[in-house]
């Protein structure tokens, strides 16, 4: 079944127009696909789900390759430069002593079409005499965006796009966000008691939830490319940022936004490097202690008392963060919140309630009226040891 | 099989003796419990749980009679003066054509021993030939605490108590907490959005959460016999704090705190009667508009800002109010947790972010450390409607 042209991106709409057509397609298009297509593109999701946080920032894809309703090879990018999903499986395949001949290809993102740090794979899955290939979703990278697939059916092979796309959008939301929003896919998390106090007047703060969720807390920094927080917080926490819980090949980018350089050098979040430090200063002098202690200093200019955050976000970006994840105080929370640059929040409660006078979650100008406020869709609530979890998200899926 | 006789209440010993020796005793007692023994007395306590409100300031108890397994009568305690809920069960096997003779009862509180405004409950079943009744708990009313069950055993049949007594505890806590600690069961409500905020600065506040949460507010207070607020909300929100959605035979009674008569007399809380205004003001001319208005004026001495707390709760008690529910704002909200009165709250969460700026939940002096903060322990989370519910307790169970 061929997937319709108009499923392909016009180069004249935004990447907001082609999501939200993709979208409005996709009821029509799902009908066309039988419960064991949904079956194997469920089982590629979860390869994918998997490889996220090693491909980035590559979008970590997974791939099943199925010849009559049996599984014959199993895939997902590695790591930049390494194969793509595509490919896995078909080595997966021929591994099992078998050939992807004739088999049904499932994989989460469009097969790419361009020479980058690989050859292209829809050229490899002709070669290899694949039958039909199923796509969730194109690709919306300006060198694939429906090539891959265009390049497929010159071949003669049943190619289409669409089976259980809004899955594969949330599972590439990282990825997705990057390269149709040119900034990461944002999730903030904190850490409250159940009247919303992160910390006391006087600043004491640290380990209000229990292990259950501090335990949960690192599971979630595993899975970010960066870590971003203030300088409040290094300066009254003085926390660390990286993962303790689980080896890691590489530990998330921690980035510290400190327009006016108020942070000690000497704070734990310098020590050991990979750290980025993003300031207004423009005075190379007092620099230099940072850069000494091996954090790299990025500077942007001034806007309400931050760093420029947009022009954060599109550098972070490019430098291919594809999922960034917010530790921070009131202040940068709040701002963060009210520029709209917030996608989704996880916030711990803990059994306790602390009062009025401690310090709270968002800090923003006073509202006049309360249709001002930040409105939010709760995802899913849960305990995490004796902790609530309360999952949100800011605006409408990508 | 007798109740052992260390179950029956020493009278030198306090209530609360009392209810921690009987709590250790019970994972004892129950082994002589059959799986039916369990089953019946669970129906007993959701008669009594229905009865609660309506039986007020009784205890709203439940029995059910059972012959060979069939159940063959069932009864609740009725309005006061009304019958008990033994009486009730015989007169409803008699209706079915049925005699009690022989049978079994399951009682959730110990049978009663005195003539009260009805004559001995004990005394009844004697006449009618019980051969066994179980009881999940002792009633701690002085004029009975072990009596009842003295009076059966005295006439031959086979009496106990401490089946489910815990569940029966927490049925009956609005009565155990008037008679053991001679104070109402006290349930906070509040709603705020989901950084704990409850009103913006400017004080515009109603309606933070949706509908259901709404409906379920309206189904918290038909179950109390009194709902408490401060002048604060009656300032600046004008409730009417009546139940609308359903019909009741006596709407809870309305209490207010207002030490100093700021609140003024044509708020919406003082119309139709049923409200009782208490004020550490005596300036009898000042009194005069409320009374006009048909509420009911009580002085009591003033204590840091508030009428005396304490006194207040034991005046309550005095006058029947078994729960007492609070819908109040930070101050009042702040002052009875800080005063160890509040024993469970149930907070409505909006799926909003409000902002640090805004009102809190609970006021009270800034904590120099975390260590100070008020612990509860979480009973139950859910969501109801867009809105997320969190239970949660104060102390160990009555």
């Amino acid at each position: 079944m061929p997937a319709p042209a108009r499923h392909l991106m016009p180069a004249a709409a935004t990447p907001q127009d082609c999501a939200a057509m993709s979208h409005s397609l996709e009821g029509l298009l799902m009908s066309s696909y039988s419960p064991q297509d949904h079956i194997f593109m469920q089982q590629a999701l979860r390869l994918a789900e998997a490889a996220t946080r090693r491909a980035a920032p590559n979008p970590g894809v997974g791939c099943v390759l199925v010849r009559d309703g049996q599984v014959i090879g199993e895939g997902a990018t590695l790591q930049v430069g390494g194969d793509h999903a595509e490919i896995q499986a078909i080595k997966d395949c021929l591994a099992r002593g078998d050939t992807p001949r004739g088999a049904t290809a499932y994989v989460t993102l469009e097969p790419c079409s361009h020479h980058g740090r690989t050859p292209p794979c829809a050229e490899r899955l002709v070669q290899e005499g694949l039958a039909r290939v199923v796509a969730a979703m194109v690709d919306p990278y300006h060198e694939v965006s429906g090539r891959g697939l265009a390049m497929l059916r010159a071949a003669g092979i049943d190619a289409s796009a669409g089976l259980l796309e809004s899955e594969a959008r949330r599972v590439h939301r990282g990825f997705l966000s990057r390269v149709e929003r040119q900034r990461p896919w944002v999730t903030l998390k904190a850490a409250a008691s159940l009247d919303g106090k992160t910390a006391l007047l006087n600043g004491k703060s640290q380990w209000i939830t229990g292990p259950a969720a501090r335990h949960d807390v690192q599971k979630l920094r595993a899975r970010h490319c960066a870590i971003l927080t203030g300088s409040g917080t290094v300066l009254v926490d003085n926390p660390q940022l990286t993962v303790r819980d689980f080896i890691l090949p590489q530990q998330p980018l921690r980035v510290v936004l400190d327009s006016r350089l108020v942070t000690p050098p000497d704070r734990r979040i310098f020590h050991g490097g990979n750290t980025l430090l993003v300031t207004s200063s423009t005075d190379l002098a007092r620099h230099q202690p940072y850069l000494q202690r091996g954090a790299e200093l990025m500077v942007l200019p001034e806007d309400a008392g931050h760093a420029n955050l947009p022009m954060l976000m599109r550098h972070l970006a490019e430098r291919g963060i594809n999922e960034l994840m917010i530790e921070a105080g009131a202040g940068l929370n709040g701002a963060l919140v009210r520029a709209g640059l917030v996608d989704e929040a996880i916030l711990y409660l803990a059994p306790a309630l602390v009062g009025s006078t401690a310090q709270g979650l968002f800090a923003w100008p006073a509202l006049e009226d309360l249709a001002d406020k930040q409105q939010v869709r709760i995802q899913d609530v849960r305990m995490v040891g004796a902790d609530i979890r309360i999952n949100m998200t800011f605006a409408a899926p990508l």
